[in-house]
């Protein structure tokens, strides 16, 4: 199916739409314990929940594929992850609210440390503070041309060793290649155009870099910087124009800010700790928005870690808040994960993830354990991830009928 | 994939399919009862069936789209509703078993009555007879042009207040939008093209109401006409064309009538309840085809009407005629339904329906309930409604291999 269909049947009413998303939740039973860190948790809220529920299973971008953070949450939010493709440099930028606007070429930044030969001996200047951080960018924009052939360059502050540098003008290409050569021992790249119309692009970024390190030689550690993640920004069209609906991003990392700023939605201040994001929801939840999506971070933190145990611990203290979202009694509450992040790959994984969907006009099936097991039974069935935002939609009555 | 690769692998045989589609048969268990009204219905003919048969579960038009009755039923005969769209108009048109011929536009005219000052004061004329009806239009025919700017103009009865405008001549355009205001205490729209290229059609159209308010000025209740649901008729390829199948639709409502002939299979005449229709198959069954569609209607109907208890009974009654299809042991006999149609919402909805499709080559599951959700266990899993097809030619052997 062509997923616009739902642009084309949207309609607005008064219902709201929450979405839990607990990055990374899917993983694998492991041998030890014969059954997954989602089987292993007591997770009673999740599972009431799930009991009273539709259940299934996502495969969020298709079979085999592994999810990077973009591409997970943009499927979630009904964005075909392979229709809307969004580069690193991109996410970056939305989610240091730097106001990006269309066209733009932001790309990453890394501060790093050369030795005399211009070969890197640390890609993360050893990771230096934010304060040493804010200085150098200061130190950038006083003593280096921020215009460059009639383009603007902007320099910003992410943390620790990492900013942003944003391109602003006519005719700019995202198609470069990293200047981060990505080991020690050789010098950085060149900044280079992967298609021949980004020649110009690549040229004014080696003006720029050319500057900075000139500026930069005599600092103890941060005395270069590396790039990474080159694109060309194009504005989406926002979940209000697509599915008529007013979004509320909850989260804490730039990169689902900055995922859930490129559709549109408002972003709450940043809130360091999943507690205080459920408290900030209950807080929002009125008026002003009809689509919230709380994002919790720790499942997948740990599940790279390959800590078994934490990630059972981070499932039950996330399941203790499940009662403030179904005591608001939102008329569509979602509980998913944008990707797997198994323990036994400490990585992110292709495998689907078990999907709560529940509304009052929801199919409840026989389902009453939130795990990657249990739900492979739910009447949602196996199915692309990108179809949960129809479905949110559609149980929300917010889909009008298909033809007559 | 794309479908039409059934059309390169169709091939003829002796096989005859029968689908019984139940319209509306999905459902949500309701509160009260703890089960869907397919749950409660006792339906030992069904259940019998789906034990001796494979099960699934399909999704109609795609993931949260509540079909229309055109699409819902154009995707069980392998018709993709977002490939293939089709407007009331023509489906009004085909369903009066007009004949209509391609690149005609036809209406749908309702009836209506003005006041003095020409605002809409009943947009149906007090659902005149059958017997007003078709005097009115014999008069129009008689005092109005039926031939405008060499266009033809075709004025039939539906039934009550309800009739069909066609047009036919050369370079029209479906492109009007609707005069008819849904609203009372305002004025009929005037007859307007939504693309330039419509404009001549619009002033044709233009012309005949005004011949036809004239003409109809002394009526005391249906003094002027609505339309509505303009389009333009291009023929499909047929069923047979497609797959090599003769069809017979046994239906009793133009819509369904209407979606059958378009696709090229000949109607069997009007049989006004459920169980003539069961008789008519009987008394059809034969050499004569190869396709047999056979719609029971109430359910749906009585869903609309959110009355479980009713719509319990017409699940049992139709169950009731089951032995009727058994009996003549269709090489494919397929149950399903068009759509679901919840007591809960009193309206079409996107939950997928169930689907027994019965055959000696069936991979048979050890569901043995025909429901919503015994369903979901079914060997054929959850699966656009487009499949259907593919998988009922399959199993009448009438699908060739595909590749070497």
């Amino acid at each position: 199916m062509d997923y616009h269909l739902w642009d084309k049947l949207a309609e607005d009413n008064e219902t709201k739409i929450v979405y839990l998303i607990i990055d990374g939740v899917g993983d694998l039973a492991v041998p030890e314990r014969g059954l997954s860190a989602m089987q292993a948790a007591n997770t009673p809220n999740l599972d009431h929940l799930a009991a009273r529920s539709a259940t299934g299973m996502l495969e969020i971008v298709g079979p085999g594929i592994t999810p990077g953070s973009g591409p997970g949450h943009l499927s979630l939010f009904g964005y075909d992850p392979l229709e809307y493709v969004v580069g690193r440099g991109v996410l970056a930028a939305l989610g240091t609210e730097f106001p990006l606007q269309h066209a733009d070429v932001p790309a990453r930044v890394n501060f790093a440390t050369i030795d005399e030969q211009g070969n890197v001996v640390d890609r993360r200047a050893g990771r230096i503070s934010n304060e040493t951080n804010e200085r150098l960018g200061e130190k950038i924009r006083r003593n280096v041309d921020m215009e460059i052939e009639g383009v603007q360059l902007f320099f910003e502050k992410v943390k620790e060793h990492r900013a942003l540098l944003v391109l602003r003008g006519e005719g700019l290409s995202g198609d470069l290649a990293d200047t981060d050569p990505q080991e020690t021992g050789v010098p950085p790249l060149e900044p280079r155009g992967i298609s021949p119309p980004a020649g110009r692009t690549a040229g004014i970024v080696q003006q720029f870099v050319d500057q900075v390190r000139e500026v930069l030689t005599d600092e103890p550690r941060a005395n270069m910087i590396l790039l990474r993640g080159f694109d060309l920004y194009e504005t989406y069209p926002s979940i209000t124009e697509r599915f008529k609906l007013r979004g509320l991003s909850i989260a804490g990392y730039p990169m689902y800010r900055g995922v859930t700023k490129l559709i549109g939605m408002d972003l709450h201040p940043v809130v360091g700790n999943v507690a205080g994001r459920f408290d900030a929801l209950e807080a929002e939840y009125g008026d002003g928005y009809d689509f919230y999506f709380l994002h919790a971070k720790q499942a997948d933190a740990r599940g790279e870690d390959g800590d078994f145990e934490a990630k059972v611990q981070v499932l039950e203290d996330v399941d203790a808040f499940v009662p403030k979202l179904t005591a608001l009694e939102p008329d569509v509450l979602v509980v998913t994960g944008d990707h797997s992040t198994p323990c036994a790959l400490k990585y992110h994984s292709w495998h689907p993830v078990p999907v709560i969907l529940n509304s009052r006009y929801a199919r409840v099936d026989d389902v009453d354990r939130y795990d990657e097991y249990s739900c492979t039974r739910g009447s949602l069935g196996l199915r692309p991830g990108v179809h949960l935002m129809g479905l949110a939609l559609a149980h929300a009555g917010r889909l009008a009928k298909y033809g007559a």
